[in-house]
């Protein structure tokens, strides 16, 4: 550097005033030499504004990576990592309910999920799980044009803790669940920040499809492949409350009803129920399956004096089904129950547990089917209180006058098509206007070996599916609960009574007769709310396609 | 036949009188005669009783194999399979409630338990669930004989259903649970007859464990092989009643504290959360693993804004542990959560939701407790209001003053075995009379990747460990939040980023602080009790050595 520098001194020799004095008739006139006088004051002044703007950028900077160094000194700024440091006294109010905090100054903790900036204002809406709330910076009441600055380049969706007043807005804010307040922002930290790049913008994510609006929508595998950042929305939010909720209704009728809840394994050993639809593993250099349904150990639950159990939990298929209401891992609802004579006691329990769901749901999530039909329009789910319990023969018969095509005479071996069973639920819902009802004793053939034949016809078993908006969410049956009716059942079935003898031989302890059914959690909320894929009501969905995130 | 009757014929010429008579010097004398005329007569009744007796025996097994042709005359018998053929309008009445209809006539149904026959009178001993009463039937009171021998051939554990006039014992009836209330059977049916043998007797599996009755004792193996026999004993149906309970508890409290229930993936691609107690599969060609716990995926859900979450669960660990306490199955019960400035929020919802489940225990089992304790003796769980709240070097200290040998001078990569932390258990049980408490701050390097360092000494970490009864029961800390830290973390402990990389990017979406905990629901329900052995609250347990039943 030295030497540049002393280059740059002798190149500059000849320009200086002096010289050229002293340099006689090559010396230039006095307007030239104003002009480079002027020219050389012109290059101070830009060299200046330079160094200012520079300084000025580097200040801007600072600013934007202002660190909170003084935490009672200072108003806005990044915090350290919260590592458990210190516990404040604070007292922080959740953003749902600080209409009931107006004219006080509070902490809140949430997120920017916008912000906008006018010059000297500063407008930030913040969310808290499914709250907003709008903050507002002013320059006029005294918050910096840095403080401004800072938030506005806050990345969306870091979290940042918020001090500020709570005040009613002169008119009432639209954009945000919190109407009737805003909050005046005194002090704003960032508690973490997010990346500047999200994979898609929230905004996009919470459109609604109803047509009215334009704008960017986000696919279903964006969404999924970013589904952390998809969780946030207000909807699905609302999805998981109603899940939450949906489990809590099943609980809460089957413990008033006397049910014990029970974890069976999900390890066996062998097959499961037969069939190749099974996920397999080593166990201890054993061989081992995952269980496809609690159905083996439920039943013998009731071989060891349960009377009345439940499940919840994981139920896993490697059934290579890509449809809009398949998965390979999902959560499944079991019941089974011993009865006295006849299955439709097992009927008349699961009928009541449905309806009080549904009037459950009703009545406890409001708001949140409110908001997913506010973004995914649908029908209300409808029932009634008399359900349609119909025979499979009936059925039948209600889709051949119909019109229905590709039912055989003979329907010993026959199962309704998808297509099938849509057009049945619509011939129901216009004659019994409801959206849920049950198809009873279907061809013995086309169920599992576990299934009690009828009585009165051989043809046909003492079984049942439930439909919700013509989609089945349960199948259930009678078992049978004698050893050699079971074997031979299992033998007409080609499953080898020898891979469940444990199962088969639990019966001949004595076994009560019993019933129950398999429920799936995310078909039961898809179909009550009327979402149109399993996949937007499974947390972490798991089809043959996905086994991340 | 005709042939062989031919030759009897033939043979039988020579004794006959006539031709004795006719065979002139030959014949016998008048005594021999009268002889062989008394022998004759003698081997006539002796066939005649011979006879007598197998139409006998014939006319026994006949009753003993009576099948119920007529349920409306018929007072015994065989049922046909239950195939759900009528629905009578019989009242069925719970074992549990016959003492609120003494002097009905009721209906009920039960197993079995035990049955003798003094002559004309027969006692049984009638099961539903934990509820036995006694039955009597007697020939003064119109019972014929066959019904009586037919009842008490019936083999233990047989389903009958009984008809009986439900009355007060002249005393108290010392062997049943119903003790102030009898049936006098009128009709009784068997519904399912259990085999001859039985792995063992139910009266085995029941005797007390405090050393004050002799007879045969059923070990664990014999009794797991045939669990459902097992899951029959009053104590087993009392364990998994307070297994249901502690896990409504563990909801209650969890809901009412704005928890939502979650359920996230056991299949996961990759691997868990590093380790190689991990159980491996093919899902679909690719590489997938059971979840260990749902650690990764309930932080992921704090990443999407739940703020409060819980799970159920099964969890899955491949470790080759043979002890009394280890399962390569269990349920989990996790939960989450964010806070704001420090873990010890968390710790106060933990220790409150404790408190909770033990109270709640303690109220709603008292009876089922009872019966576990009258079986297998221990002290009551005893806990205090004010949780101790240790750190891990004060427990140091305590063991250290108590004279316990293996504790290096430098504990920063020390953790207590088995035998520490009981001894510590009892100096904390001296100190604070209490079976709960809590041990804080261990060392980071004993600890997880994922769990966030002390600010205040690096060495150890936010972390904390709770015990009953001197054995761990949850293992919990405050979670790294921050993508870079969480990065630099996994590298420090061996854990290749690449492996969890979605998990820590969700981090880069802004996360706010929180913690958790994962607890074992055996362990709790085991430690609560005071049982020996975690197979023994264990529905169908899983070890190194067991896949079945």
């Amino acid at each position: 550097m030295p030497e540049d520098a002393q280059k740059r001194e002798e190149s500059q020799q000849p320009a200086t005033a002096q010289d050229q004095t002293a340099a006689g008739e090559a010396a230039p006139s006095k307007k030239a030499q104003k002009k480079a006088e002027k020219e050389a004051a012109k290059e101070a002044a830009k060299a200046a504004k330079r160094e200012a703007l520079e300084a000025e950028q580097r200040a801007a900077q600072a600013v934007l990576n202002k660190k909170v160094e003084d935490l009672e000194q200072d108003v806005f700024g990044y915090l350290p990592v919260i590592d458990s440091r210190i516990r404040t006294s604070r007292v922080w109010i959740p953003v749902e309910d600080l209409h009931n905090h107006v004219g006080e100054t509070v902490w809140i903790r949430g997120r920017v999920q916008e912000s906008r900036g006018k010059g000297s204002v500063a407008f930030l809406m913040l969310r808290e799980r499914q709250a907003t709330v709008q903050g507002v910076l002013d320059a006029k009441r005294g918050n910096s044009k840095d403080m401004i600055k800072w938030t506005t380049s806050l990345p969306l969706e870091s979290v940042v803790d918020v001090q500020g007043e709570v005040v009613k807005p002169e008119v009432e804010i639209q954009s945000t669940s919190q109407k009737g307040v805003e909050v005046l922002v005194k002090k704003i930290f960032c508690v973490s920040k997010a990346a500047q790049e999200l994979p898609f913008q929230l905004r996009d994510a919470m459109r609604p499809e109803d047509g009215t609006e334009g704008g960017i929508r986000v696919n279903m595998d964006t969404r999924l492949d970013n589904r952390i950042l998809d969780l946030r929305t207000p909807v699905n939010q609302a999805i998981f409350r109603i899940q939450s909720e949906t489990i809590q209704l099943f609980r809460e009728f089957l413990l008033t009803n006397k049910f014990v809840e029970l974890h069976s394994p999900k390890l066996i050993g062998g097959a499961s129920e037969g069939g190749a639809s099974c996920f397999t593993l080593k166990y201890f250099n054993r061989d081992a399956c995952l269980a496809q349904s609690p159905q083996l150990y439920k039943q013998m639950a009731m071989c060891a004096d349960f009377e009345r159990v439940f499940e919840i939990g994981p139920v896993f298929r490697a059934e290579n089904s890509n449809t809009h209401r398949h998965l390979c891992e999902f959560t499944g609802l079991d019941l089974e129950m011993t009865f006295k004579e006849h299955y439709s006691e097992v009927l008349d329990v699961l009928d009541e547990l449905f309806k009080f769901i549904f009037k459950g749901l009703s009545e406890r999530c409001k708001k949140e089917i409110d908001i997913f039909h506010q973004q995914y329009p649908a029908e209300p789910f409808t029932w009634i209180e008399e359900t349609p319990r119909l025979s499979f023969s009936e059925g039948v018969q209600m889709l051949r006058e119909a019109g229905c095509a590709n039912i055989p005479d003979d329907i010993s071996e026959f199962d309704l098509s998808t297509e099938q069973e849509k057009m049945l639920g619509r011939l129901v819902k216009e004659k019994y206007k409801t959206d849920f009802y049950m198809l009873l004793q279907y061809p013995l053939k086309v169920r599992p070996f576990y299934t009690m034949p009828d009585p009165h016809n051989k043809m046909f078993s003492n079984s049942y599916d439930f439909f919700m908006r013509n989609e089945e969410i349960i199948s259930g049956a009678q078992r049978v609960h004698d050893a050699d009716l079971l074997t031979q059942r299992c033998l007409e079935c080609g499953v080898p009574p020898s891979s469940i003898q444990t199962y088969i031989d639990s019966f001949r302890l004595g076994t009560a007769p019993h019933g129950g059914a398999g429920i799936g959690l995310e078909r039961v909320v898809m179909l009550f709310l009327g979402a149109k894929n399993i996949r937007q009501v499974s947390l972490f969905p798991r089809d043959p396609k996905r086994l991340t995130p």
